[in-house]
């Protein structure tokens, strides 16, 4: 099945960072991962680099054109090769961002015309981004634009193998969070979740869990009242519009084994609240999606990490998921 | 050496919720468990119906001061009996919450005068004790009053076998926690429970993670401003004072399994900072306890749990934790 697909088209990140070397221990476990055929845009002098500060055995192949990746992709890794550049771990540079900033640019462009069937990035440094005239906060809202989607109805979803996370507000400080949140935002971001739960997912009617806000969710408005005056009528509102859902729940209450057996995703108001139980219990495979585009984008949940990157450090495990989890919604919305 | 010391004593809870029955249940487990003797101030009415609704084989002794209780403790549980009610799980009365505050008032009051090595309560619905003229938020403050110590240099600490966690503000809406925070607070909360580890819990120079406030404990100032303002020169303070203390760290960065390896307890800012993650990874273990008393006081961290009290559903893993501590903790302050 996966073989009569369009490809996966991988963006190479930043060229100093982790990414490229991640790309290629992916590469080398693509059988044991059954990871669906992918491309690299990029440089194949920096995922050369990367396979041999590695100790991987990386045969890397120069494509014109994605649909060659399909075929070559068991013997080698395919790479659409934008630009050369000496592979620096550690070493950002204005040439390296540059280099990030067009694959994001091509890989991104490929699979909106239809040349890809889904879009992975890998880790870029924002601020070295921004030096180069990247103006977007980051690769998702990036994406969302270019996909003719405003910023604010493309979800980010943080899922690993014990938990799915949209965080309603992100990143901002958390005294700012309780006047960010209202009913119609928590509503927009669990029905797009939702939806694309459903669609891309292959999940029928998901089950959404809506936390509080508050310590033991307010305890009936003894700890802030957004339970009663925000969140719970968003709650109110989606289970009108026929979603399954619950809440406000107690968040401490909410993320253990037990708990987590109970619902899909779990719709929290801020980044730590969505982050901490994430990273906790799915700490080196969680995975970045973006819901609510008209493409498949999954990414690695962490960054360019440049003080380990060439050392052999980082961990794959991330790549290969988001990686795997994009061949799987490619693969149910071929089918579908 | 267990039974040279003093026992525990263990307040009885509300008689109504499933502290009796797991009570019973630990007793059950004392000698797998390794616990130190204990008795219960209490009912041998209500604890003889919990055991049998639990299927509990567990023969009750009346016994007339705390030390009987050591002697007889491996064969029977010894039951200081302050009153006689029917078992009613799930069915809370007055008389009931007027037999829990009698409980937990006696209970200290040993513990206070040297009769008993330290305290464990069992779980009280806070509001069924305000009804019977209980004035205090909770058995910590009240404990702590008892015991002569303002209750906010009484520090609850969260405990479970894979994380230990402060939480500086605890029943607080998050939209003040950001006014509540002082350099003042963290470094008098972070003072007291590393004194308390050092002492109680046989760690040398314990290691202090100290939390950030905001997403990327703010990232330079761009998410809020706590951590530069205030957390840090806590952290400062702590060092200057010669603990040895690390932060502000990013608040979802600092509990997987790597990065608690690096410490022995986390400063957190706020309750779900510090109990979202303790439940997500150690959910039916944890235990409360409190620090900076002249006493041992522990406590499993969960409720009454009315709705499942008498069903043999709750699980003892909590009371067995917290009776396990309480007599470790009085073991060392008995050998120092």
């Amino acid at each position: 099945m996966a073989t009569l697909l369009q490809p996966l088209a991988v963006s190479l990140g930043d060229p100093a960072g982790v990414g490229p070397e991640l790309i290629c221990a992916a590469w080398v476990r693509r059988h044991a991962e059954k990871l669906a055929p992918f491309f690299v845009v990029g440089s194949i002098s920096v995922l050369a680099g990367a396979a041999q500060a590695r100790g991987l055995e990386v045969p890397l192949l120069a494509i014109d054109s994605p649909e060659q990746a399909v075929d070559c992709f068991a013997d080698v890794l395919p790479v659409l090769d934008i630009g050369g550049l000496d592979y620096a771990p550690g070493a950002p540079s204005v040439a390296g961002a540059e280099l990030a900033f067009q694959s994001l640019e091509i890989a991104t462009g490929i699979v909106r015309g239809g040349g890809a069937s889904a879009l992975v990035t890998a880790p870029v440094a924002k601020s070295r981004l921004a030096e180069v005239g990247f103006t977007h906060p980051g690769q998702t809202e990036y994406v969302a634009e270019r996909c003719g989607i405003a910023a604010q109805n493309a979800v980010m979803m943080l899922a690993g193998p014990s938990l799915r996370v949209v965080p309603v507000t992100v990143h901002v400080g958390l005294a700012a969070v309780p006047g960010l949140l209202t009913a119609e935002l928590i509503q927009a971001r669990a029905g797009i979740a939702a939806a694309a739960l459903e669609r891309d997912f292959g999940l029928i009617q998901p089950r959404i869990a809506v936390a509080g806000l508050n310590p033991h969710a307010g305890e009936d408005g003894k700890f802030g009242r957004e339970e009663i005056e925000i969140i719970a009528p968003a709650v109110e509102a989606l289970r009108v519009e026929g979603f399954a859902v619950t809440g406000p729940l107690p968040p401490d209450g909410m993320f253990h084994a037990a708990a987590r057996e109970r619902y899909d995703l779990a719709v929290c108001m801020y980044h730590d609240q969505a982050l901490i139980p994430l990273k906790a219990l799915d700490f080196d495979e969680g995975v970045n999606v973006t819901l609510g585009l008209p493409i498949i984008r999954t990414s690695p949940d962490h960054g360019t990490a440049f003080a380990i990157a060439g050392t052999g450090e980082a961990r794959p495990n991330a790549t290969i998921a988001a990686l795997r989890m994009a061949g799987e919604c490619a693969a149910r919305r071929a089918s579908a």
